[in-house]
């Protein structure tokens, strides 16, 4: 996004834990920054060595340790891409509880690092649930070995939970333990249209209920999204053309008997479209068609990018009010920008996408701080899913309250007396002192 | 398990998170100990007040502050029981995420401080992944207000999963979020008969894979089990009289559609009848068989304290290894006591208890450090739900690390330099100084 320049003069590829340890204890000795770094799909600036930070890519950990076929516990290195996690589970017949655009390139120690959440949360839920044990190694060097592979497991504070989604800053993690859910046979896709926000929410009620348990994603995008992808991406068709929709709605079910599940879904679906929620609608044939159903969903962000300057937000707003911010962002920028909504609504996760035809101070001051405090105002949260990094590090005070964010900065201090490990991120400045 | 013997003085009962900061306050400028009390069930001593400490039971913050009907998500004191927030949901159409025995007296904020497991684990998975939010007071009387009620928020360290099974020793838990599931409305539950331990696994195997998204219990129990319940528990009956059978398995589904749910189920045991894996089984033909069902694996624990004196241990181990340590315990003790094993097979947890004429030392030399050291062994956990509480404290480095524990220390430091909260618990004593 052009937002952030990376500056720094060595970049190192420890190949295993001790090779970490030994540069985390040289550095912490000699109070030399760090930042860790995965496979930089981050998009808060997480990744990027503000000044001068020594930066350590676990891109050469990349390897599988084991694999339970009977419990479906793999446990791996931190620096493999998750993409190469899920083509190897799904030869062994399962599959990864997570899963997002960046696949190809995100690796899972930067994927449990930032917390990551993605396409699959509504049916399979945090990292938090889903991460069985870590490796981490702390900034003097110490390794904390808390890499279990049991699902129950209640001898003491449940530490790797400190380092799951503190972007590095406490710990880099160099092995996962991580449970994975039995691939389901039958994986069903329906692209929907709606008229109005309303509808996509009642639609997800719905869906909740009737859908139950194969319910595996339920994402939304609005027209403004649509048109971008249409435009601006090779090869994309839209899958109901007949008219111009002002919502789309992507369902996916997963089960384990495709006729079952099929047969439920148009039920699903037909029911929808006689009680006038949706207004068109359509499930993939095949293979081939839910993929293009997905690269719509998915192109999002790429379409974005090539549109041109772009501010992107990720927000969790209770799920009935997260469009009227959409709303109220276009009334406030009037011609200026083309503002985007898009997400998962099934996690009242909204992606909130701004773009503009240059980087503006006039336009950014129009959008923030409003944007933090309207989404603060709602009990939301101004990071759903992408975390704090150096872009929204000192606008943590929108979502956790002073004496939460003196505590996490005691135990930042605690953990990393020096504070050589990815400063500048996080935490605000004002709780950090940087000599 | 007359094990432990309760001594204090003074038992507090606060109204709100108020009185109990102003309570946590006062002790802590004046040293006092405390031990948090939610309903009292646990059963490693946790919320014994050893010495003279003041007791702070939550039995009066029972309230219930919110229920959103769309995300399902559940705001409410800690001293909620947690039947009844089980029967409050019901009437919403929502269920609560865990289940166990001990529902009918136990609290929320207890089942969240202990990080309590049961009976819904297997589908719905650990607390840390279902509890969204938490309000918790420090020692010191500060109130951390991380009270969200969103499923995805990354905005800084996740602090609330310090509070989810410390046990009290990091800070008393006075209000709860948690995510609840929508009620499904077609539930089945078979109990089934196993000739040999294995069969029990590969039916597991099965399960996972053929019963897939409505699988929502796997629980096994062994004849001794079977035995003591029929003995000791009034208007119990064998569900499966025919002949004698060495381990018994109850599964259950939970699913939205009834008559596809229960063909489903049916065709699973015809199956698994057909392959020799199970040597006879019943499908329950009514709510009440259902519960007649659950009552025996439920009454279990209650059929064993009739018995008399029992040593109970609450065991992680990888499902393949799990009954060779009631194979070798029964090897090593011989005549002198019962050895029964039962649980949440589908979880990889092992409820070994011993049921043994009398306490006696001798017996129990028998039992530990040998049912610690073959758990480490086997890189198990010595509790897997439990907690460590009294009991087990000076056991942790059969499960963690030395490094990782150091860290808990230094964390419970932090929180908690006067060491009021929960003494003698969780840590073991070498690390902890009671001056």
């Amino acid at each position: 996004m052009h937002k952030y320049k990376g500056s720094s003069k060595l970049l190192l590829l420890p190949r295993n834990t001790e090779e970490v340890s030994k540069i985390l204890e040289y550095c912490n000795s000699r109070r030399l920054a760090v930042v860790p770094q995965g496979g930089n799909t981050g998009l808060v600036g997480g990744s990027v060595p503000v000044f001068d930070e020594v930066i350590i890519n676990a891109g050469s950990m990349n390897k599988i340790i084991a694999f339970d076929k009977v419990s479906g516990i793999l446990v791996c290195e931190a620096g493999c891409i998750l993409e190469n996690l899920i083509s190897y589970l799904d030869n062994q017949g399962f599959i990864m509880p997570l899963d997002l655009g960046a696949k190809g390139s995100c690796q899972i120690g930067g994927n449990v690092s930032t917390n990551a959440g993605g396409l699959r949360f509504v049916r399979y839920g945090s990292l938090h649930g889903n991460v069985l044990g870590l490796e981490a190694v702390l900034a003097n060097g110490d390794v904390l070995d808390m890499l279990g592979t049991l699902r129950k497991d209640n001898t003491g504070y449940d530490l790797k939970h400190l380092f799951i989604g503190s972007e590095g800053s406490l710990g880099i993690v160099t092995k996962v333990s991580i449970l994975t859910p039995p691939k389901l046979s039958s994986v069903n896709i329906a692209f929907l249209a709606c008229e109005d926000y309303l509808s996509c929410q009642k639609l997800l009620s719905e869906a909740k209920r009737k859908l139950g348990e194969i319910l595996s994603a339920f994402e939304f995008l609005d027209s403004h999204a649509m048109d971008l992808v249409l435009n601006h991406l090779e090869g994309v068709r839209n899958p109901l053309p007949s008219a111009v929709h002002n919502f789309y709605v992507l369902i996916e079910t997963t089960g384990s008997d495709e006729s079952y599940d099929k047969e439920k879904l148009e039920a699903f679906l037909l029911h929808s479209m006689e009680s006038g929620l949706i207004s068109d609608g359509v499930l993939a044939q095949d293979i081939n068609q839910a993929s293009s159903f997905w690269r719509i969903r998915e192109g999002v962000p790429e379409a974005l990018m090539r549109a041109g300057p772009v501010y992107k937000y990720d927000l969790s707003i209770p799920v009935e009010k997260m469009y009227s911010l959409v709303e109220d962002m276009r009334l406030r920028l009037g011609q200026s920008a083309n503002v985007v909504g898009y997400g998962h609504l099934g996690d009242g996760n909204l992606h909130l996408n701004i773009s503009a035809p240059r980087y503006d101070d006039t336009i950014l001051a129009q959008i923030e701080p409003y944007v933090y405090e309207w989404t603060s105002k709602h009990r939301g949260s101004i990071s759903a899913e992408h975390g704090l990094g150096l872009m929204k590090a000192n606008e943590i005070f929108y979502s956790k309250s002073h004496e939460t964010v003196q505590l996490m900065a005691s135990i930042k201090k605690l953990l990393d007396p020096n504070g050589i490990l990815n400063p500048y991120k996080v935490l605000p400045h004002s709780l950090c002192s940087y000599s």
